[in-house]
Parts: C-alpha cells; structure tokens; sequence
C-alpha cells in the first residue's frame, strides 16, 4: 500500500485547491498552526510524536499518473489536474522537537507555504501526528506508573487499528516502552522485539510440561514460559519449576513466566515466593491481559510482584480517547493574520505566525509557554488566554524557543534521527515535567499564555470580524 | 509501506514456530477458530467486514530477503531462517461471508493447514479483521437510526489511527455510508468521494460573501457552502441564499450548506425555514460536528432539518471501544480436537473443526445460529453454551450453513468481491436482522447455541483436562 501519494487527503482539500487555482491564488502564501485543545486520558500535557514521518511524507509526496487519471474522472478542472501533475510540497515547516512536551493551544508545529500545498498537506499531518502523539502520551503515562525499574513490552498488533498498528509500536518506544511483539516494526525502526509462546502451543501438547521442555530445549537463551493454561499454581509454575532445574543442569537460565490471566497480584507473589523457595529468585514474571496505566498502578499499590509488563489493546488504540483532537488552522493569508470567529473564545485561534517560548526554574523544570509572534522576543509576562484577567510574569532570561525550522523549501534541514534518540530525548523531556502535571487525578493545569501583543492583536481582529458579521 | 510481509506478526508466532520446527511438528495440521466474545458499543451484533485484505494477504504473504536476514541477525535457527525462505500460506480458510452479521461466541472463520503457517497468520488476521468489523458495525449502527432516506458522509481521516484511516473508510462503507472524504479510499476501492471546503477557505476571504460567490463560480456543479464561520445565522446563510439566488440566473443550483457548529437541531430548522422561504427548498442541509449514532438519534427525536450526516472520529476510531475483542483460538491439532481449560467457562473455546448454521423464521429473519462439527447436519434442538439446562428447539430445514470454504491450498477459491457488492449484501443481512437485536438500549440477546455432540465433547475434554492438571 502506497501511502506516499497526495491523494491520501480529504476531498476538500483540492475541491478549495481548484477553488484557488481557478482564481490565481494557488501560490499565494498562507501559514497554518497545528496544536491541540484538550489533553488526553484527562491528563496534562502530550508527548509530541510522528514528525519523522510527517516530514518524510511532505518530502515525498505526489500524485501518480493514475491518480491524475482519476482526479480527471471525477471532474476536476483539466488546468488544475495539470497543475498537479507538477505537484510536491515546497514550503517551510517549524516545530518542536519530536519527544518534545506540548501542552494546549501552544503551536506545536507551523506550515507556511502556498496556501494549495498548505491545504492538501493538511489531512495527512493530522492523521500521523495526532495518532502518533496520543500513543507516545499514552506510553508515557503508562512508564510513569510503573517506573523506572519495570521491563515495559508493548504487545498490541492483533487489536490494533489495522495498518496502524506499525505506527503504534513506534510511538509506544518513543513513550517510553523496552520492546515491542511486532516484528515488522522492530525490523523498521530497529527497537527491541519481544515474545515467546501463546496458549496454543501449550494445547498441541498432550501435557504441559512436556511443552515447556519442548520449548526450553529450543530456545536454551530466551525462555519465558507461560504458566495459565490449565492451573497456574497447581500446574503451570510447578511444571515452570521443573524445566528451570532442568535448564541448570545444562548450564541455561529460565528467564521468566507469564501470567496472562486471573488475579496478577495475588498470582504473582504466589508465583514469586514458589520460584524463591526454589532457588529461582532470578526468574522474572511478567504479566500481561488488559493492562493500562490504572491496572498498573493497582498492582504497584497491592505490591503486585511483576517484573514486566505486557501491554497491548488499551496502549495501542489510545483507549479511553482513541484520538487527539489535534487541529490545523489557517493563521496568516498573504501576510495578514487570519482568524476564525467563534461564540466559544476556545474555539478561535491565534493570529500570525508564531514562536513559543517556554521558561524554565532554577532545576531545569518547565514553568510556563508563552505564545507571542515569531518576530519577537520572550515576553516578561503573558496573560491567560481565555481569562484576560489573569496575567503572569515571566523571566526571558529563562526562555528557549520551542518552534525551530526543519523543512525549508521542501527539504528537510536535519538528517533523520533514530526513534531511539528521539525516546531518549522524551525521557528527558519528561523529567523536565513536573510531577503534578503527570499525576492521573485532576493533574496540576500547566500555564500557556499569550504576550500582550498576540493579545491585542486577537481582540483586535475578533472585534473587526463581529462587527462586519453582524453589519 | 510493505505490509505484506510474514514480518507484519508478533515475534511469539515465530518464536513458537522455531519450536515446532526443531521438533520436526512445523507441518502438523492444525485448525483455528476466530470468534469474538462480545458485541462491541454495547449493541448486539457485529457487520463482519475485512475478509478480502485477510485472503489477499494470505495469498501473497513472504519472508523476503531483506526479512530473513533481520530474523538471523535477531538470533533464529539457521535451519529454521532456510525454512521460511520458502514459506507461504498453504492452508485452508472457511469463513462466513464479508457483510455478514456474526454473533458472540459462534466462528466466523476458521484457518486449517501446517501449524506454523496458522501462527504467523494469526496476527495479521486479527489486525485486519477485528478493525475493520468493528467500524463496519459502528457504521451500521449510524445507518440503522440516520435512517434509510439520509446521506452518510465518513470525514474521519484526519482523526484516523494513521494508516488505518483507509481501511476505516472501507468499512464505513460496507457498514452503510454513501461516501468518504478520503480521495485513496475513493480511488482504491471505488466509492464516492464527497466534501468541499474548510473555514480556512473562507477565512482566507477578506469577507464571506465574496468567498462563497469565488467557490460557487468555480464549482458550479457541485457546491456546499459551509455557513457559520463567522455568524450562522446572520451571515452565513443569507450569504449562501444570495449565491444560490445568483446560481440559478446562471442555471445552477446550490447542492447544500454544510452546518459545522453550535445547535445542530436548533440551527438546522432555522436553516431549513430560511432557505425554503427564500424559495430555496432544494438546497440540502448537511452538518457535521463529532457525530456519532446517539447524536444523531437526538438530532432525529428533535426533527431537526438534516439531509446530510458528516460523521468523523467517533466512526473511524470505533468509539468508545476501539477494539473488537476477537480472538484466533486452537481447536484442532494433528486430528485431535483442542480446547484451552479456564475457570471461567467464557474463557474456554469449543473443540474441533466447526460448522454454525442459522436458521431462519418464515419471514426470512434470522432466529438462531447453532454450533456443531462440520461434518454433522444442522441440529435439531440446541443447548446455551455456558448455561446448559437452557435448551432451544430447532426446525433444520430453516438451516442455512453459515461457513464456506474461500481458500483451499492457499489459493482462494473465489474472485474478488466488489466493496459495493459487499455493502449490498451487508444492506441485506442487516434487514433480516430483527430491530430487537439491532436496538440500542439492551438489545434482545441472539441466541446462539451447541448441538449436543459439542456440548459434549466439550464436557468430556473439560473434565479430562481439568483432571491431568489436578493430578
């Protein structure tokens, strides 16, 4: 499946090309912010993911002879199909890092260019970062929980949203996951893969522990034996038992079982002390069916005694939400800034192009982002966007840009980095994150504000635009 | 992206598969089931949908080089790595038909051929099957209450799970929608594309009418004006009426207004008022707005003036699950039947190769559906299958067989279906569907039963295993 062709856009997207097109205003320039409004999983803050792809797409994209063919067949103007036979993406792409920590209505990337290039790039940035940032936010609450110390193994491709689920496993790395099941998607991105044997190969055998004899002697150096299949502690950890003195004798290591059903908690500590008692304190257990971050941090708090966790449904469909509500809005139209009108002030954006500039403590922690135009300086104060009322100094010494260019003319300007740099650099991010953002329960509202001049500006063009609507 | 790559699994299956192979079992026969457990939106059925990505896939799956070398470098058996180099699905899928209404518990597909090639399948057949039923029934859930009169419009893409937005606009389709805005799906799968333009559009206007009047000229055939950028009522619709007045002295006509906020009941009566008054009642009303069936059921008890439902997230996601719940479960292994033991009679599987039958009443609706082996003749009575002193006569000559063999050897068996095909017949079975099943609030549980010749070799194997794993 190509997914490198233009025509993976919504049909607007060139019903308004032509619209311009037909009009001469297809080159006209036009900047569009891309950020969103509500955190997921009711959280604070979401782990930006999927700019390598949005960038290798925008680098890459066309439209095919034979979708040309087809564009004629639905009855497109016959200049403007021609128009798109010459089409590629030759605009300027600003954003925050991948890994970065955004938070709502800060700009979290900006594409200026012709405004017909802007547009039918518009469906695909959408679809790849909003899926991509709500699994690495997801990944990231779930890392959170369980700390540190845990193996994280992210096991969803069977539930996964189809083809999706290659772009899962990516962002569930960058969130911070060890290893992932889906082989396609180690070998693509080169992380960590992970697994061994399912119920299934237990029931092709007439008895369990000749299963796992089977499946130790044929894998001697990665050996995880899943014990639920009839009784987990009258026959699974027993039998589990049995191959691990077993495998001393020829010189392995059992690493671990699985329990992949019934009470985890209770389960493994029974399960814990059984192999202690034995002599196996070095078998790990791992645990996985149905996890999510409150699961986990049900187990932590029972002192469940689980080594890895194996996460898959709720991590890769980014359940509860299922999506984020990443949006792209139209900022500046040749060089004037462009707002939308809207009786929920929520619903306007800001207008121009834009920088973001977060402040920082004495420690390194993140302490406020300030939305101001590109042109400026970091403000020493910035007012709440909605509630003008509040207002909130800031110190610029403090500041760093987060918006920095990475497409310039249609080329990228840095190499491809590795997923795992870019997870490396999330951890660190994260650390950087307060932890009353990152708590589950009502989490602390991080402050994004506006400089007086976006301010002024905002309700500048919000009165002008009332008035003609109501004239 | 290469999906059709045997890589596109989770490393367990291979795993597992070096297993068999190093005990000279990778060519055992074995039988699948896939079967769900529970009907996804707290409705009472699932629309099966995806069964034509599952067979192109199977037909076409290989390791390539790039492949094996990755599985060498990962630390595989040479023997094994050699084997996988000729690897292809040889097996034999029966299934019962894509837009079929499939019921908990019962196969709707069930795979038979070497061990191994059943495990690599797995997965992918999971991934593609579960997905794509789950949206085709959320879909059919938005037909059953828009109604059969309304257009249903899919404008999901750009909350899609990335990739997954194609086969999600498949499956909206097959589940009941007239179009998508997703110009790929239109283009591979041969649907209606539908949509025409973005607040950006008109916010690029120094005002709206001047806008509208630019989009109509330029589409004279095929113009929705989208009406509440700035004030609904006051300025986008009797803008919309001044072009539509100016269309029709040039002989064209306004298609409809697009309603995209606010109160879509309240808005879209007022809307409707406006335009007929104005003369102007052929002009349709769509609106679109985070959609979903209760929305529009609201929206239906409220009588609003809706022609046009633009659904977006809330389809293509499947919210609020997500996920199907269907599962790929042994039940065969070198001619003996299987099943996996669980202290939860749910969590079990029934054993050996299958048939399920349905019957039907004189009116030609589905009654029941009744799982037996595939070699037995449908039953004459059935037994609930996890409350057994609940039994259901049954009149066998109302009994259709609801598995058909598709693949045999690997090669499938029938050309390919059409996705309009495949709607159609969806459109059928859902109308030999009783309302009780298909209602939202408590559906009437379908019944779906065991011939006693299941029933009781079920019990036997139960008891059996439940013995061994006591001893």
């Amino acid at each position: 499946m190509n997914f490198n062709t233009a025509l993976y856009t919504d049909l607007y997207q060139l019903a308004m090309g032509q619209a311009y097109y037909l009009k001469g205003k297809h080159r006209t320039q036009a900047t569009f912010d891309y950020f969103y409004r509500k955190a997921p999983f009711e959280g604070g803050f979401v782990l930006f993911c999927g700019l390598e792809d949005a960038l290798e797409w925008l680098e890459n994209v066309s439209f095919s002879e034979e979708d040309l063919q087809y564009l004629s067949d639905q009855g497109f103007d016959k200049g403007f199909v021609e128009y798109l036979a010459g089409f590629k993406f030759t605009g300027t792409v600003k954003s925050v890092a991948e890994g970065d920590v955004v938070f709502p209505f800060a700009p979290i990337l900006t594409v200026t260019g012709p405004v017909v290039e802007c547009q039918i790039a518009e469906t695909f940035l959408l679809n790849c970062l909003n899926f991509q940032s709500l699994i690495a936010t997801k990944a990231s609450r779930i890392r959170y929980i369980a700390g540190e110390d845990k193996i994280l193994a992210e096991f969803g491709l069977r539930r996964a949203q189809g083809y999706a689920g290659l772009q899962a496993s990516r962002a569930a790395f960058v969130g911070g996951f060890d290893a992932t099941s889906n082989v396609l998607a180690g070998k693509t991105f080169r992380v960590p893969i992970t697994g061994t044997m399912a119920h299934a190969y237990i029931q092709s055998y007439d008895d369990e522990l000749t299963a796992f004899r089977d499946f130790a002697e044929t894998h001697p150096d990665n050996c995880v034996l899943l014990v639920d299949t009839y009784n987990t502690l009258k026959s699974g950890i027993p039998n589990a038992i049995t191959v691990a003195k077993e495998m001393e004798k020829t010189g392995k290591k059992l690493i671990g079982i699985r329990l992949d059903s019934g009470d985890l908690a209770y389960l493994s500590k029974a399960a814990r002390k059984m192999l202690d008692d034995a002599g196996l304190s070095y078998v790990k257990i791992a645990a996985s069916n149905q996890l999510d971050e409150h699961v986990i941090r049900s187990l932590r708090e029972q002192r469940a005694a689980i080594d890895i966790f194996g996460v898959g449904t709720n991590l890769v469909v980014g359940h509860e939400n299922a999506a984020l509500d990443g949006v792209y809005k139209l900022c500046s139209f040749e060089d004037k800034p462009r707002i939308k009108i809207s009786e929920n002030l929520k619903k306007m954006n800001f207008p121009g192009e834009k920088q973001v500039y977060r402040y920082f403590n004495d420690d390194g922690q993140f302490v406020a982002d300030a939305i101001t135009f590109e042109t400026l300086e970091a403000p020493g104060s910035m007012a709440h966007p909605f509630e003008p009322h509040k207002r909130m100094p800031l110190r610029p010494a403090s500041a760093r840009p987060m918006l920095k260019a990475v497409m310039k003319d249609g080329k990228r300007l840095f190499p491809e980095r590795s997923v795992r740099d870019i997870a490396m650099a999330a951890g660190e991010n994260l650390r950087q994150l307060p932890d009353e953002h990152k708590r589950f329960d009502f989490p602390h509202v991080y402050k994004v504000g506006l400089s007086r001049e976006m301010e002024q500006l905002r309700d500048r063009l919000k009165e002008e635009k009332l008035k003609e609507s109501e004239s």
